[in-house]
């Protein structure tokens, strides 16, 4: 008989030699949770040195920084480990992803879409995310061109990971708690800040043009 | 026994009630490049009649009609038809990609990743794409920022087309003439011209933040 001894749903999923998580739900997020604010709060003193950057931009910073470590860090873990669930050392990373299963077992499960899209987030959009606390801090000429790129790659692979699941009967969490908190609520913020983010820069870069051409160029 | 009686790979792949393509490959092609190139005749003749309009931008226009209309009619049909390969008729749309499945079977098969690709394209991109010709031909400030979009989300589309086919295996072609005409052939287009879009686009836009605050921004 196959071993199904995960807490994953559908139950037939068969994960060879899986070890359970050892962290507790609330010591990984306090963890991701303290690390996250540690980063936020450097870029934001030491973007504040600087009377240049605006204070939407400082806030901009700390948004990049955020998703940027985190696409590199957590999900770069992620496409780089196919194994995780089989991790016995409790190493923070693995345990993450063996919890947010609970949410979405197609992270256990290796789905190819799921790899794909975490794969481009982590290899393309995230190093991307750096260049842009360097961009803005420099005012360079591609700062806003560059955030709205990465935006919409971010909308774009959210787009793809609701979708899939729900043409696959969406039905891979543990629990509605875990599917609210999980696949619904963790994946809230790459949904809405990206849009206000798109927004932000598809404005800015309209206005550049109609600055640039007052005459030839007309508004929106 | 199951009915394997259909031309895809993978062989076990099981297609209830599948008819056979009835038109032959060259008609295929015949009727969408002389109809693609008709759309695109009419654009290049009437984006001419207007003294304003670049030559570059008359190219594009025609580009993004051939695939605006591409995504609309030809993608958007295989997303609202799930069983296009059990069509009698031999209706145009679906030999298209009964034929079409010859070199990606995920079509037929109704992979989750390329419903959720095709559907972004179908449904978001390819009304996009109309309305960049309005936005070129009435210059509009957002005329770049669209195309680029539209470019940027083409390449994503095709990243996890790709990415999601190697991670499978990459055998889902009848033979390999069919994997080079159609699974790379057909969507190389879909690669090298939204890249050299995007970076027109990309160029565009610094420009216009360069020529609106040349003393504010740096050069790249």
């Amino acid at each position: 008989m196959r071993d199904t001894q995960h807490p994953y749903v559908p139950r037939d999923l068969y994960l060879e030699d899986y070890v359970p998580v050892s962290l507790s739900q609330s010591i990984i997020l306090v963890v991701y949770g303290a690390s996250s604010l540690l980063h936020v709060s450097i870029i934001w003193f030491l973007s504040g040195r600087s009377p240049k950057i605006t204070k939407v931009d400082r806030l901009l910073m700390c948004w990049w920084a955020f998703t940027g470590l985190t696409h590199m860090i957590l999900e770069g873990y992620f496409v780089f480990s196919p194994e995780f669930y089989k991790e016995k050392m409790g190493f923070y990373l693995a345990e993450v992803w063996k919890e947010y299963s609970k949410g979405d077992s197609r992270y256990a499960a290796r789905d190819a879409a799921i790899v794909a899209v975490e794969g481009i987030t982590a290899v393309v959009e995230g190093p991307a995310c750096i260049l842009v606390l360097y961009a803005i801090a420099t005012r360079k000429s591609y700062s806003y061109i560059l955030q709205f790129a990465i935006s919409l790659g971010q909308l774009y692979g959210t787009a793809v990971y609701f979708i899939t699941s729900y043409l696959e009967g969406d039905n891979f969490s543990t629990n509605s708690l875990y599917y609210y908190e999980y696949y619904i609520g963790a994946n809230a913020s790459w949904v809405v800040i990206p849009m206000i983010v798109a927004i932000h820069c598809w404005r800015k870069i309209c206005g550049a043009f109609e600055a640039s051409s007052p005459k030839k160029t007309k508004i929106r």
